[in-house]
């Protein structure tokens, strides 16, 4: 890459860095599309992270930052304009800063997930959803979905007062949605999310009964580790459609670069330029 | 260049960033060295610097930082620890953190002024040599030569209190130095350096009585515009030996490498891969 005094930096910040991806995505692009600008990685505790991104943005230089573990729900306090999608899901994955320097936050984990559905064929408006896990993921699909205009959305996790909470957010932005709280019972939905880490190990348990899934459902996963989960092997033994966990990240990256001011692309060249393996 | 989530950080901190030429150096360098580092080019206004300097330093994976103008004088007062060099120049160019999380501050224009020298076979111990401009590089080769050993050191500059107070951080220091203040005649020393900004514009006047060098006095130069400045012509022509300007970039550029515990090289093999045309 071509890095010089000109280079605009859009920082990674979290903690741990080692599983970082999104610089051997952005960094490919922007060299081969010719763009001076450097995703760099900061690896940052909680308790420096307030100071860093306000002194990352005082930088000329600034372009963006991408915000990640653990710092996702902190970043919210750090803003001074925070989108829909933030303020339902409660947590941050994207700030930059606008003309007169404030800074403006955006979360598009939800909107990668959705973009996927979207260019897969699934119609949202007034379609009813599942989404099992209601950590941070979670409550960003749910946000998304929401913003997407399904029409029902129903809330699943162990811990209710987490589904709860974000039922009373989506609520709160989203009068019209139809939202449930307390089943995991896939049957009848026209989407159904798994949310939950569950996936990530070879012994963990499915996250919700395959048996009960309607044949022409729609599957999305958010664990990465492999492309097809044990979840998604079994949805689509049952006919279902599904969507990979990779893809909410590759997707929402288009809408990131809009984000940030910078020529976008598609997923598929982000995904061939990809440096994954390296 | 491969950048992940392992990717050590060094901040070249500035302002303004667009002659930057330090990430043309070293990272074409650790490219092609196969070391996992970064400069990251920041351009900060004074007033956020102490601030970025210490939130950069709080980065799990800051390896060190490369300080350019406005705030080479400023990061004395946010250092733990100063070398000599720091001290005696009243500048710092370069900044680690030790293993006890302590800001340590080194200085290395001068050092990369003194290596070349050394490399083109000057022997420095007992020398007698001329700054001329004792502003802040002019302060930081005095400090290196002193710490090389010379025997001599007269220093010229036409705010005669710059002169005055390097010459007394100088003594302070450097008890054994023989130092002078006030003249900037050339007649007579081994070593004459022009370390004024003159030579950057086409019409400046010479730095100093060119007609006054002993033929066999050794004539270096900090401007860079050129590789050959109308200073050294008229040196070479009088049969000096002379030092060009980016000399002192590329040999204090081993030295940073050494003092931020990474893998070292040669000021040639930095020439050979820089990208200073890009």
């Amino acid at each position: 890459m071509h890095i010089d005094g000109h280079t605009g930096l859009i920082a990674h910040i979290g903690f741990p860095t080692h599983t970082f991806k999104s610089p051997l995505i952005y960094n490919p692009y922007f060299e081969s599309a010719g763009i001076n600008a450097l995703v760099v990685p900061m690896g940052c505790r909680p308790a420096h992270f307030p100071a860093l991104l306000r002194s990352f943005f005082a930088l000329e230089n600034a372009v963006g930052a991408l915000i990640t573990m653990p710092h996702k729900v902190t970043t919210l306090e750090l803003l001074d304009e925070a989108s829909v999608a933030v303020q339902v899901a409660g947590s941050c994955n994207a700030v930059r800063r606008d003309a007169d320097g404030r800074l403006v936050g955006d979360m598009f984990d939800g909107e990668g997930f959705v973009r996927g559905l979207r260019r897969k064929g699934l119609p949202l408006p007034g379609a009813r959803a599942l989404v099992v896990g209601c950590g941070g993921v979670g409550c960003a699909i749910a946000a998304s979905l929401a913003g997407a205009g399904v029409g029902t959305l129903a809330l699943f996790d162990p811990r209710t007062a987490s589904a709860e909470a974000l039922a009373t957010r989506l609520r709160q932005h989203h009068p019209a949605l139809q939202v449930w709280v307390g089943s995991k019972d896939p049957q009848g939905f026209d989407l159904v999310v798994n949310a939950t880490p569950l996936g990530m190990n070879a012994d963990d348990p499915l996250p919700l009964d395959v048996d009960r899934l309607s044949p022409g459902s729609f599957v999305g996963e958010v664990v990465m580790k492999a492309e097809m989960t044990p979840l998604l092997e079994a949805a689509r033994a049952r006919g279902c459609t599904v969507q990979v966990g990779t893809d909410m990240l590759f997707e929402q990256i288009p809408a990131y670069l809009s984000f940030f001011g910078l020529p976008t692309t598609t997923p598929e060249v982000l995904r061939a330029g990809a440096r994954l393996a390296g």
